[in-house]
């Protein structure tokens, strides 16, 4: 792992990172020191480490939650070479959502194409993150939605070091059997008029998970309107769960 | 007003008092001057103003957010007579619930039976207890599930004083007209396992809701098994909206 800038504002250190080729961003606490939970983000497709609502949702879980965040691009993401058939599908999926066609397949095909990679690559973040001390080996959260929950899901169903999950903004297309995998307390958002996941789908993917604990939290408008006050949330239930 | 008893404990002043023949509970921060929002707390059917979980509830309103928490029983509910068309449609509702059968329109009966008088009460004791110093005229809110939401929502669709409400653990039948003149913040709860309330019924509710913001927040569990973090949410939910 290695850090390649670092700043810091309003009580936040932002940490840029490389780490076999991802590009990472890695904020904590300003002049933090001992162990706390970490919480990855997961973003959405076509989007990156540091798109906007990525850093301010982390700075809210740093300076509220004192908890450390880290983003990565996922892979023929952000700043990543974009693989050939990543391309296509998302070419594709493009053109279908822009004719007003369902794309629930095409979607499920772009998540599980990356999907092996990316779970490979948050647990290699996991463990080099947590080799520094001021993070260290706590419970660790996920947060992602959209695509972010895509590549989120197969993660937190095999990786038993995340014990909680913000998910949300999809489908059960293809999903059913990670969901039913899920156990850990999930946080499920969803859009009430999401133009672009069909609220049954929605609502199936939440019913899919195994969780004993898990709440979907339903809002009023399409696929990005999610209300500020979900940050709240959200921020609460990681410090219920990871506190 | 007449109030019949006073006791305090742990913070929270507890009055008991009679309203043109309503019995009712105020509670409010021990010691408390000036004016604060007020939460109206309507209970399930069959059951009474200081049934389990209000009192702890309340407690924690006044308590966390320095509300002023109020409770009555219900026409033909707890300390008051009983209707005998009550008597009889809550006997034949009981006996179709038993035997596992739909009791949709028998619950909207029974709180359509009730509902323009629960209203006319619950607006009488707002302008009483606004009266007194130590409340006063500022915002209220209504908290009320299952029957409290039957009685609760033409409140909130007639009644201008009350600026949000959570409501919930209730189906759509009858109450759809209702709901569309319903336009103040909403949290609504849906028991996503809920024994009593067909899924799609309280989901339809939701979705009828005139509200521009509304959440709905569904968990795992039958119709009486709401998870103690909601109190949390509902807490935080009048804060953001009557505070």
């Amino acid at each position: 792992m290695r850090f390649t800038s670092q700043t810091s504002s309003d009580g936040v250190t932002e940490q840029l990172f490389t780490l076999g080729g991802i590009p990472g961003v890695l904020w904590t606490p300003e002049d933090a020191t001992g162990p706390r939970p970490l919480i990855l983000m997961g973003h959405g497709g076509g989007q990156h480490k540091k798109a906007p609502g990525i850093p301010a949702r982390a700075g809210r879980f740093v300076t509220e939650g004192g908890f450390a965040v880290t983003a990565i691009d996922a892979p023929s993401h952000g700043d990543r070479p974009k693989d050939e058939e990543f391309v296509r599908i998302a070419t594709e999926n493009r053109a279908r959502m822009g004719a007003g066609e369902d794309t629930a397949a095409l979607v499920a095909a772009l998540h599980e194409l990356l999907a092996d990679q990316a779970v490979a690559e948050w647990q290699a973040v996991i463990t080099a993150v947590q080799e520094l001390g001021y993070v260290g080996a706590c419970p660790v959260g996920y947060w992602g939605l959209s695509m972010g929950c895509g590549l989120g899901l197969p993660l937190v169903a095999a990786e038993p070091r995340v014990r909680a999950a913000v998910l949300g903004l999809l489908g059960v297309h293809g999903l059913a059997g990670t969901a039913a995998r899920v156990t850990v307390p999930v946080q499920f958002l969803l859009q009430w008029d999401d133009d672009r996941v069909p609220r049954a789908q929605g609502l199936a993917l939440f019913d899919a998970l195994a969780s004993a604990e898990k709440t979907l939290h339903a809002n009023p408008g399409k696929h990005g309107e999610i209300p500020g006050f979900e940050t709240d949330s959200s921020l609460r239930f990681f410090t219920r769960h990871l506190g």
